[in-house]
């Protein structure tokens, strides 16, 4: 077993019986595969006795991309083990706890969380999260304050980048994000009642100059230890609780990076509801909802982070120029506001499309949530180097989809 | 012999005769070591029958600092010796061949330059050297380009991120030039006569501002593999040959980095220069010189990298965004601009001065020197941001040591 190969069932209940104090002895355990099979495989083993339960997570050496195989590196599991662990040091309570990891077997076994719903299904179904934002603010502000050099030790911050470097799953944001939906490519799904404004991207050569400095800020940038895939689909929701999955893609990279993750999802469940909340009111009172999140999330990330920094800032200089503070700050703004709209764009005419759009069955509504979507994508890129405030996404935003 | 120890002329003998092919069976070799034992051995070991000679560097376990130790880990000469072999592949004939390199000694053989002189002293001797603006812009255009997302693999990129991780060298920057500057430091050398500059300078929030945003660029800022300590006493010439020496400082950080150490040393030079040629019109002279050697370096530099770029680009974005590449440029002449102040101002109040001045024996010029410097220093870190043209760099030079 100590060899690595993708289990099966029975291979994965033995492995959950091992764990020490976990299930009862001689409990009857069920388990059934639930992932995607894409990149990983998902056991979901459960005590029914007990009512214990827990998920296992093995990484397959390739991806599945619309069929074909895309190989990648099984080192992905232990930088997403490594970085739970951390998370969970940083922000407990908003990650799945580890029970094991077993890097021979490429295998985390972690917190069952199936009492939550996936974000992006749960906003799909018009569900408030009257929490989300001070506990995501505070995941983000902990676990990017802490792995930055305002936060921890530079050398050992050092060290950490090296024990994070992640090529295979950068190469994936490096191609889908920051270049594909820019050019004709094979990975690109465009829409086709959309071609022409797909090809009004690739026209755009201002925009281009734009996505270039946020590729470059990508590649370069190494700002803090990122989740680097945290969209809607990445969290785990209830109305009281959120927990952040799945941090294969973590590495230093530009904390814009992130933030604009969560932003990008909400901004794309916006442009959807046109669909999904039939009800004229009800639908704006949901999308004040959805921008009043936002407007809370960037607030209260920038409260914490400011406080993490005036009460553990380790930077004696940085501490010292108070000014420092208010330009990396707006900075951050201004990457977060970029990197938004590369992640709205991504979403419509990239590879990998979101529910909160592809989903809605009415082509007209879909048509008209994916170009307002690529209008506010558009608009952020082109303006964020001079964004000032949040409220100009929301501005943006709301204009779009009027 | 396997086991690390400091060597004496002795071992370092036996060594330089079992490297195969070099010397003659049975020659007479002499050995003397002549580094400043501060960071290093370097014996020097020739064979006076056949003329052949060559230098062993190796790496001590701590830096002799005014006296006092400060541990250094050995991982440097590995560091120092993988690099050199790079840059002699990307800009061969402008470093030493390195014949052999010994892990377990921490020990790298190479190329003697006896022939040649160290650049400081050849400047503060009065020493034209034509070609090094064609050489040193060659060495840093390749030297960079090829180590940065333009012009190498992305993925493998990461990788040598990973190899050229330098916490310890990468520390003595971050404390000497971009935070004891600017506080009161143990480890800063104020001349007692311009304590009421230092004293300005500690107390320039505006000035501290700009700093902190450079120290960021130097913390977060893996653009290419940098030489890291590129200043006019690691480089040995002749009015006919440049060769780049002490790369142990190497990893990957923001270019200006590099190319602002070589114009802070001529501008330190020019600073000098008030005593070293007493002579008005031949000293007019040498500084239009030094200027103009700076002009020449950054205009030959940024050609080069542009064809180079435009020649073996890698990343498709950048390519094809021709706004892109003169972003790129300006932004990297405005860090090679803010750098180079940085670079001034710790050799003038930090704890390693330049002998371009401090080997000055008038107190009045030395004096005058030294507030010159700080001046262009402070001039350049604050306006670098917004700085569009070397000329900007030559202006404040000129004008403050009018």
């Amino acid at each position: 077993m100590t060899t690595y190969h993708a289990l099966n069932e029975q291979e994965a209940t033995e492995i959950a019986r091992g764990i020490e104090g976990f299930f009862p002895a001689g409990a009857p355990l069920a388990c059934r595969e639930i992932g995607d099979g894409n990149l990983n495989l998902v056991f979901h083993i459960t005590d029914s006795a007990s009512g214990k339960s827990l998920i296992m997570k093995q990484a397959l050496p390739y991806a599945k991309v619309v069929g074909e195989s895309w190989p990648l590196s099984l080192d992905r599991a232990r930088i997403e083990s490594e970085k739970l662990i951390l998370e969970g040091t940083m922000a407990p309570g908003l990650v799945p706890v580890v029970y094991k990891y077993d890097p021979e077997l490429s295998l985390t076994v972690m917190e069952d969380l199936s009492d939550h719903v996936i974000m992006r299904q749960g906003l799909i179904n018009g569900t408030r999260y009257p929490l989300f934002a001070d506990h995501i603010s505070t995941f983000m502000a902990n676990t990017l304050f802490y792995t930055s050099d305002l936060g921890m030790n530079q050398q050992d911050k050092k060290l950490q980048v090296k024990n994070f470097i992640n090529p295979d799953l950068c190469k994936i944001t490096e191609d889908l994000i920051f270049d594909d939906p820019y050019t004709v490519s094979a990975n690109n799904n465009v829409p086709p009642a959309i071609e022409d404004a797909a090809e009004a991207l690739r026209n755009d050569t201002q925009l281009h100059l734009e996505v270039a400095i946020l590729r470059d800020k990508f590649l370069t940038n190494a700002q803090a230890l990122l989740h680097g895939d945290l969209h809607t689909g990445s969290i785990f929701a209830t109305p009281a609780s959120t927990k952040v999955i799945d941090p294969e893609f973590a590495y230093f990279g530009p904390m814009g990076f992130d933030v604009g993750a969560v932003f990008a999802n909400l901004i794309l469940n916006y442009a959807g509801q046109q669909y999904w909340i039939s009800d004229d009111a009800a639908r704006k009172d949901f999308r004040r909802y959805l921008l009043d999140t936002i407007e809370d999330v960037w607030n209260q990330f920038d409260r914490k982070f400011r406080v993490l920094w005036n009460e553990y800032g380790i930077d004696r200089l940085a501490n010292a120029t108070p000014a420092y503070q208010d330009f990396y700050m707006k900075r951050l703004l201004q990457d977060t506001i970029g990197f938004t709209g590369c992640k709205i764009i991504r979403r419509i005419v990239g590879l990998a499309h979101v529910a909160d759009i592809d989903k809605i069955p009415n082509d007209d509504i879909r048509e008209h949530a994916q170009r307002g979507a690529l209008t506010i994508g558009t608009e952020l890129i082109r303006r964020h180097r001079n964004a000032q405030s949040i409220q100009e996404l929301i501005d943006i935003t709301e204009t779009a989809m009027q």
